[in-house]
């Protein structure tokens, strides 16, 4: 039973190999009536695409979609939105040599013994290039929920061993598009671009954090007991390639902590029953559903696989082999992870804005 | 759209608050001809159940499971497995200070703003009690996965501040249950107990961690693109109560390392297609599917909110007003999770057995 | 993967054999805050319930259900409502002689051969004692409806080759339940109980036909393009044990009928939107979505299969033998399935309702 | 919660309004290694498009179908097939006179009530045309189920008042392709045909009813209790355009008749577990799961609401005016619904092969 569908109500559905003719999506369950910005939704897919600055992959990719159904003079229809993106830039004679040797902690392997069958070209299927498909739907679920006011920001924490240790509640989070890898403190930025480089210049990749950020969030967004807002937020973003660790509120560091230390006071309740607490340990989430406070969480990414060096490895046949990567990768993933995350959470709490609307009777 | 039921294929819908009449659930897609082990399935309960030890609630539950259908002369029908637990030893009294009050920390308040209605007596949807549930179905997916050789074996890797340093693979993970904090070795459970009654003695909690080792996976469980198979562990575990974070493989760690030291150098290819690799931060799963190595994940627990102390809160009508807890509550949760984890992490493995089964085509 | 759950949002899971210890089910997705009269659920198991008349099984079956869970002081919680029902009245001894025979038309043979494991004591799972939990949550599904003052009424039209000529807008459907086979004209009544009871007098069964009448249905409930209103309801009917055939509006003899003839004319427009045609050969629908005008669809079921007489069957050895049945059966399904059809819609339309919510953006 | 997806396993998802920019879908769940005979998808596509007699709607639509992904050298990755159709031969003159009207009995009027707006360029969502999309990818779930040997057949046996008297038993098959009506017998044939095109010359349209036979299906398929096996085909052929009744083996004319006359007696077992019955009253199903037997359907349709004649309706203001058909319609549906009829069946039976898989432990 596969796994290519994403949300209950408000629903995404992608499809599409690197290096086929075109990869895309169908977005159902959007209602109709919403008024679509395209230069939106195009800046969006910008964050993401590949050749965006020094520090990413020089790879073009077209960045042109098109949107085949579920529009009518800009307006959504109620019916399924469905898009695609033509592939362009494949130079399948960069994978040439991978044809019958697998890259270390690639996903070349376990596909070809899940499937049994082996399109050599790139990542098929676990390319990266299929996250274009998320950016464009959360682009539309970030309109949505701008209906409501809802606002989603995240932006890189964590790059290598450079730490960001200011909490988001002490940045200006609009300076995070101010530069390339996308931290809103421009001092660390600087020595993460280094970090960035200097790994670039080594054949080598670095991981990294990214810190996600949702604003004005209403009360009641989650359902028990297993589609915990934070549960669905980590099963999203846990989605994402590359992703090794999620975290909220006070994540691993709140193991450490006693209750009396850990535990948010109740200061008082405000507007449509927002809750007010002294601190944010929960991280805007109560017993699965959102309270009204600032919703935070982290996402570890690992390092990029592919590396311009030489690594050992195996061919099909079993036998040791040597292999050094070809082709133009990400030194490291967490700049244009950014509107990924942004887009994995759009997606998730407009499924659960549209999930909380029955919880009861109106009267 | 509720959110009770977990997996696709090997599905578990569960009931119940805490202070109703009973709690259970309804385990479909079982296949039928399985002989279940009646007695394991009551072993894995009574290492959830509060009472167990000096450092756990001292409430009492029915532990006595009934089957109400799709098992017959102990072999499963390969219809729904329907079983519940009697609630019996619900005091409302130790709730009725609670009839106004929002417990800080606790999901009182969301449910009362969700819903429009509130059962004061405990926690309802929201109490950990409903993980009977789990513990139930995770048995039976146990001895599911059995009959493939996959184990899955939980410890506490930390409470509070005392943390186990050593790796699973210089652990002997049998030793787990020989105490009562079920950390596998003997010198680190004896600070962590001790950290525990410290807590308890303040009137105070601890938070802690969990790691989990599933062994012996098949090649190719877990689906691109979006039910990763770290993806759907990691909602299972996040589903849990007091679950702040998760982690697989290298983690968080992870993020701060190079490609050139991440990367898992293969080795070999060994019985069914099963991946060898020198090192395993990819954590048994490449691209979302298994790869034949160990999975290896870790879960954060916050501390748990009832405290034996005054705490500010509010009231009803958002008053300022002070609680202290009463009742019978854990001061630390994570001894009694390592089994929860267990049966999350089961259940996810059993249905992405069955998902997994239609891959190829059979020749 | 299995097949006992139904609805979307709305969600009902049965579970239960006939001769286990409890029949029951888990309904989902109830909205918190509605006073449920459980009067009325048991007025609705009533009309289903064996032994209510001459003409149907003397079997006794427990009408005592139970209310485990997701109902507070007779409020509804917005969490699952899991509910049962003991088996009291098996005895087993009346199903000895089939432990190694199949009965003809029945579903024994096939649940052999498909879960590899029999239990001859009655039906299990293919037993029409599991419509006992439909009934149960369609009352519930019911009173949902009644606070948008929705009604569905079901009546007997057919039974075996005596046929109620007359259309639903000429009979009062409250005189439905004034005779033992709830057909609401007293003379045509009549002479179908007559029929039931020269079928059962031979040991023999009739089949028959239910019509169903859904009124003061919003326009706009289903949904394009495969779960159209129709579609839904013929599949929650065909699921309905016996059932051969479904048609709504014209049906079967639309196909004979000219577009100029079948064509309903358009008269107006009235009150929330909801269309006035002249003819109602569309039968509410069009498009799958209904327009306002009244919901009629027809059911066809066959005669029950378990027979006091003596028919030619194979053993689980292939081998040819003869059978006669023994316990307490019903001549004719239909009286009894009146409320079971009545349900399935309840449960088709309350889902509907729901899902239709977010079609367009509230502005 | 939209309805543009059909199958729990072998899922398709239809995409696409008929005057936008294409129709297509996305089929997930296809196992991996199915070498595709695009031919025979093509000629699958032929048998439904509209000019391809002159019966038929004289309309042309682009028949090119471009696969997107999921297909590498002409066999399936596992991953999904999405394809899409252009829309080419839109002439939305034809439809500027619908600007402000509704046409009776069609779906305009519904869609504009339930999403508050309207593309009046043709049907929308409502069109025909999405059904291109079924029958793409039930060519491909024919192609599965014939490497399972199973063969899915449909004819018209019904135009308006012509009906074809002859069982199936007592037909050859394979004639229905020969003319264009789609009946297998030559002389019945001809009198449909005659029978379209008188009411063709009126401006006036008739409708009709197709037989659906699928012979060599294993015991098994289908699932208790909701997802019973007749009843998804119900769902599956209600769900066509214009679809106004379902009934299998004896149908509505099974309601009439006795049990002793219904009852199927069994003579034998067969290879993998076939049953042998001497008579097929159950259409191959029992208990919703099939036996071995011939499944054997039958659907009826309304005639096609627009008409080249004045028609009375409303407006967009509710006020009554008159209306004439323009551009090109089908006078009959039934031909051109015959591989739209199978391709519904085989998704059916697609989905449910693979659901059966698990349904007992292998040994």
């Amino acid at each position: 039973m596969a796994g290519n569908t994403f949300g209950k109500i408000f629903q995404l559905t992608t499809f599409g190999e690197s290096h086929g003719s075109a990869i895309g999506g169908v977005l159902d369950g959007c209602p109709a009536g919403l008024k679509l910005d395209l230069n939106f939704i195009q800046s969006e897919l910008d964050r993401r695409k590949p050749g965006q600055s020094t520090i990413t992959s020089q790879r073009k990719e077209s960045d042109a979609f098109e949107i085949l159904s579920g529009v009518y003079e800009g307006i959504t229809l109620g019916t399924p939105i469905a898009f695609l993106f033509r592939n362009e830039d494949d130079k399948p004679s960069d994978y040439e040599n991978l044809k019958d040797v697998y890259r270390p902690s690639h996903a070349d392997y376990v596909y070809d013994a899940k499937y049994g069958i082996r399109d050599y070209r790139g990542g098929g299927r676990s390319s990266a290039r299929e996250t274009g498909a998320r950016v464009f739907a959360g682009a539309i679920a970030k309109q949505l929920l701008g209906t409501e006011k809802i606002s989603i920001r995240a932006y890189v924490s964590q790059v290598g061993k450079i730490k960001l240790e200011k909490e988001y509640t002490e940045l200006n989070l609009d300076k995070s598009e101010t530069n390339m890898v996308r931290c809103p403190d421009e001092t660390v930025a600087g020595k993460m671009i280094q970090q960035i480089e200097e790994a670039k210049k080594g054949g080598d990749t670095v991981g990294g954090v990214i810190t996600c950020v949702i604003q004005n969030v209403p009360v009641g967004l989650g359902e028990p007991v297993f589609d915990k807002l934070h549960a669905d937020l980590a099963k999203a973003v846990m989605s994402i390639n590359a992703a090794h660790g999620f975290e909220y509120g006070s994540g691993f560091e709140g193991a450490a902590m006693k209750g009396s230390e850990h535990n948010d006071i109740m200061l008082a309740r405000e507007g449509k029953n927002k809750l007010v607490t002294k601190t944010n340990h929960s991280g805007g989430i109560l017993g699965g559903i959102s309270n009204g406070m600032d919703i935070c969480f982290r996402v570890a990414f690992k390092p990029v696989s592919t590396l311009m060096m030489n690594q050992q490895t195996i061919d099909s046949s079993g036998n040791a082999v040597g292999l050094k990567g070809k082709g133009r990768h990400d030194p490291c993933v967490v700049p244009r992870a950014v509107p990924i995350v942004e887009a994995m959470a759009a997606l998730v709490l407009a499924d659960h804005f549209f999930r909380n609307i029955n919880s009861k009777l109106k009267t």
